[in-house]
């Protein structure tokens, strides 16, 4: 059978154990948001996945695991039954974290002796195939989570990573896209989500792009301009986030004596202004943006203008490199993937003629086209293998906890 | 002077003293949402537009009507000054009514002054008309603020109006529009707002588009087929949405002895099944469009279709009718103006090369382009000669006082 | 029949009405918090009471007045069906002020002709006057919540009262009670809530009471010493409710330049440091009683301190004064009925062997027993004819609305 | 030195790590409600006390064990610098478990070595007394937190206890009390709370008291009488609680197909109709008395009966028994110590001539006396020679999570 998905599933699969490993039983189950669940309901959910949407169709008389597991582990299927309260996924010391790799070991058992079997069907294929990237999804998520559960402690929980002071900054060149009919959207044979699909034509007027992202300098200098305290450079719900909240800088960011530190995961330290801005609201990205006189790109120019100068040979940054922050801008290059995901100026919304998946997974991302907005580009949390210049990620415009950043647009002739 | 403007202030302003006429002094003082502001405070609020962005600047040594005004008045205008929260508008009783319509013929009568002066200022001439336009706003929201309030009541207080019964409802039929590089927003030299430019290029794939709105026996439909009890239907938000709120039918429906009923202003009665369909929020448009198989317009696609189909001659119902609700699909039009604002599956963003208006009147339109939704073509309570095909309103999705209603769209090919 | 009832009754009826002129029709409507009602609620309320709780027993055939009063008019009645929800209440325009005048007329036409009837029902004697209390205690009610919503508006309306001056305040002095087997709770064969029954005997240690309220100048030396801004002065619950809540004085008080001014029923000035302290908090009248090292008396001391010292002729500010207001101590009297309500360190708990009144009124006061503190005494807004020394009146902790303030206590032998 | 006290540190001190042995490391870390804190942070608060307000005393040079651990576990004293607010404490996974336990023993060896050392001082004996008796405190509430913890899970943990059935119940019996002068409060020499102190001269009418605890099986009658559903059986808050919260049972009671089952920390299995009633509210409490035609003891009445009356040593059951809940009423005994805190109709207020302890444990009691009701006698998770007659626990009239039950009385005449 396939023997390429069957290797790509249990390196994973052991991706996702390596980093459970990098946490304590007491760290595995805390829930300090809603948005943000505790590690080990990912550890849990992901293997939930292949449970109930593979092994309860594919295994001949399939006796689930546990009877309460749909009940703790769904996320939001609602095809699949009654299940806890996302806000109170932080409620459940049990299954204890050494049972829920226990579950992990056997679902993966259960999984291989299909994966080896002949026979191999089309559909099967295609939900593990999504049960793997469904799992590099929740990789990504595992490490914001646990990242803002412990920048909520005094101690500073870390990683075991040195940080290293990064080289100047380059400084970002404006990167021409004319005029004209483009096409957006995924064409290709290989996985992709629903959501990029179809490709379709869309007319784009003539925009400049940043070859880079912001920079923290560059958004320092934002704050110390009293960026936060003017309301002229925000967005009215952003004004009213920023007032309700306090808000006077990115998350993480802690000011000390007149300087600002930052919570990274390999530990509380000094902001490097050479490095890149990550952890902004929507909110903030576009007032950062009016402030210095530009505009954040439409994820249609930013999808253009990728596939036209991406160059993402050169510099990348992504969860395979272990370095669970972004670096710098030091060596001129044109990336668009990896580092921070970049917020764009456009909703989350239905392409022309899409179509949700067929079947229980069609839940798994039209039912939320409403009041996100769209980034690209992945992070340093993201699997290498799982981004790609098509790929539209969303969230809500003042959710801060992903490695979310930021990088300019503006109209061709300005 | 420039009698035409002349003419049309005072005609405004005169139906805006009418609309108010046909309240008590109680009722012009209850707020009973965020959202929906006494009666009272919209006869002031335009008022204050007049005299704080033109007669403090075109009136020597202007001395202001009251020292309270700006900060009763003043809605959203940070950059004039501090203001009352707007859930608190409904807790002022002062100034009275006839207070306040003494303040509008006072602030009228400078009006005027400036009006009939010689050396008209093109800004004043803009500004002016841009109160005009502001005060036509106010008119449709002062007519569903006042019922908002009204339909709290058991005692159903109403206008004057005799309701007629409709004719059978027609058939709707599908408009098709090809595939094509079309051109949307505002093009002309007469008053559009910021929002509507700038004219651009859109690409758009074939599409067809109702000839008329959703009407209530339509809806009634989806009602039975148990379209609010079932999950399928509904965007994610929309679910939460409806079972937070119990949401079982749309705004001022009651439900008696299995019959329904609705609140209208010409009183409390049976619903009727030819009637356009109205009150209802984004999530029950898009709802009803996928529990039919279709889904909802682009507001690009819209506007293309309305400029293509759009005979508005043959049966209008504008709040210069005086119905104060949507009527009967009798005729077999293609009206797109009037009766009801459509909701489109667009968010509210800037078109390319946005610019707000310059100066303090600045904050109009573009700081809101955020987590809303375009509806587009005017209603029953939307004077005739406000709108236009490439007028957008927006609303958040959940937002049901107004107006609203849908129009279903589909790909050319299905 | 009972001609001294019909009396009274009439010219309570009277006295609230003459209330009513004091305001204007959109005064009448608003609801600015949970616990202050709309003024056109009291007037309603009050008639809807003797109409629900006399006229539809002893009227033959009785046809209520309206259909839909029974819901807007009821408090709290669970007896008496579906209501409004408290915090709607000003929600309603309808019925109009003058409406609402009509239906108290109606209501006082048929309640007249029961009362010259022969026969007197004794039930209906008592009911009658049990009536007559309730509107006496919405007197007091209304005035408080029309003063509450008049305190939002910066046009400050007022009564049309002169206010005077006040002379220097005397100094208090300790009134020294020594301990004993004393009795408390009503005796005699008057009118008297089923609260203040049974009279029954309790146990003092001995005590010393002030023989005057609190005056403003006094509190201001708690504000100069940073009472509100040390936790060690407030219970636990009081601390958290200044720092939620930012209170930084008394209701209705404001600093401008370093002066603080307080809105009253004659208008907005500077405070008068002479005149006895209201709008205070249990919390605060508790943490300034700590600050000065003595305490607030229990109710049982307050009412045997009242029985032995009041002295109630020489100095008298109830609701028929028509002050509004309290007035200084300038008369060095040890009056403890009227001018303010006084918080004591009693919850409102039942005396031993108390029992609610049968039939509907049973809930009038009973079930109100758990969380809310004891006053003592009357207000300046309170009829002189409906205070006792026996009257316990009941709020929540954190309630500063009614003419509320403090006289301190303390035991014997410090 | 004191070798009593020493003995007991270490004996209590070691009570309380046995029963942290019977949680894993993910049980510890969990916050279900603003009241129920992680057994975690119960382990360490204890030992924060001892080091906060004894080692920072007592030990020369002291060195704080950690930077972090007054923020995170000082509990509520302002005195004590700021702490993390009350409903974060689920927030923190670290320090880890077993860093706790290490914590604890290094501040038991400073402790033994303070314990052991001459020169007793007699502030730090108090003060050691004191930090022995708050542990002893914190044993219950961390008996009863778990307990809330593993009740929200399907998986139901459980402590390993066989549950053994019961015998029937026995008839209660009226223990009657004449009317006369009694004293309450505090008399010895022995430990004791600041607010059960100063005994005090009380005037009691005539009552009977019941001689055991309301049971499982009388309060059903309750149920199936439809005493949930009937207004008429609540106080006003009481009722509104009842319907907001959607109240049907006591806390931990769940029907499945007509039967009632509970959750216990020996597991879940059905109620048992001769167990004592545990885990109402005050609101149910009182309910139910109403409902029966009786009513809750006061404090006074309870302590003036349990004087006369307790015979504790027939049928104890506490802590130490190891149960974790109450058993049933079988032996005839008048037991008022012990199975479960029995909710007074008093409020938590001082006693006449009340005085908090000075120094930075006078935040200990005092400020709490507000909007509380008083509970008596200990339960099931109190360590036996922590309780007595004159105890006084307080808690909000809504919290069930104690093991929180009821006795009832009447007046002597009824």
């Amino acid at each position: 059978m396939n023997s390429n998905i069957h290797n790509r599933f249990n390196s994973v699969r052991n991706l996702t154990s390596s980093l459970a490993e990098k946490m304590q039983p007491e760290d595995s189950v805390v829930q300090t948001d809603m948005d943000v669940s505790p590690p080990k309901w990912h550890l849990a959910h992901t293997t939930w996945f292949f449970e109930n949407f593979i092994l309860k169709k594919y295994v001949r008389n399939y006796k689930p695991y546990h009877a309460s597991f749909d009940y703790l582990f769904n996320s939001y299927y609602q095809s699949q039954g009654t299940r806890e309260q996302r806000n109170r996924r932080g409620y459940h010391p049990r299954p204890l974290l050494h049972e829920v790799m226990e579950y992990r070991l056997a679902i993966e058992k259960e999984m291989n002796d299909l994966l080896t079997a002949n026979n191999p069907d089309e559909q099967f294929i295609t939900l593990t195939e999504l049960g793997i990237q469904h799992e590099q999804q929740h990789q990504e998520l595992l490490i914001t989570d646990l990242k803002n559960i412990w920048s909520r402690s005094p101690l500073f929980p870390s990683f075991n990573i040195t940080y290293e002071t990064l080289n100047k900054a380059t400084e970002a060149r404006w990167l021409p896209v004319d005029e004209g009919l483009f096409e957006t959207g995924y064409s290709g044979n290989a996985f992709h989500y629903d959501n990029e699909a179809l490709r379709h034509k869309i007319f784009l007027d003539g925009f400049e792009i940043s070859s880079q992202p912001v920079t923290t300098g560059e958004y320092l200098e934002f704050i110390k301009d009293g960026g936060y305290q003017q309301w002229k450079y925000w967005l009215h719900e952003g004004w009213d986030w920023v007032v309700t909240n306090n808000i006077k800088a990115p998350l993480y960011w802690d000011k000390i004596d007149d300087s600002w530190y930052i919570y990274t995961l390999s530990g509380f330290r000094k902001i490097d202004e050479n490095e890149i801005l990550t952890h902004i609201s929507f909110y903030e990205a576009e007032a950062f943006a009016r402030w210095r006189g530009f505009r954040l790109p439409t994820e249609h120019e930013w999808e253009v203008a990728a596939t036209l100068y991406g160059k993402n040979d050169t510099s990348f940054n992504f969860l395979d490199q272990g370095k669970f922050h972004p670096t710098g801008v030091d060596v001129g290059n044109t990336a668009f993937l990896g580092q921070v995901w970049e917020w764009t100026n456009s909703s989350y919304l239905p392409y022309p003629g899409f179509k949700p998946w067929g079947g229980d997974v069609g839940e798994y991302n039209g039912k939320f086209m409403v009041n996100q907005m769209v980034l690209r580009g992945g992070s340093c949390a993201t699997p290498q293998d799982h981004i790609r210049v098509s790929y539209r990620n969303f969230f809500h415009p003042h959710l801060r906890w992903q490695f979310t950043g930021v990088r300019l647009a503006k109209n061709l002739d300005e």
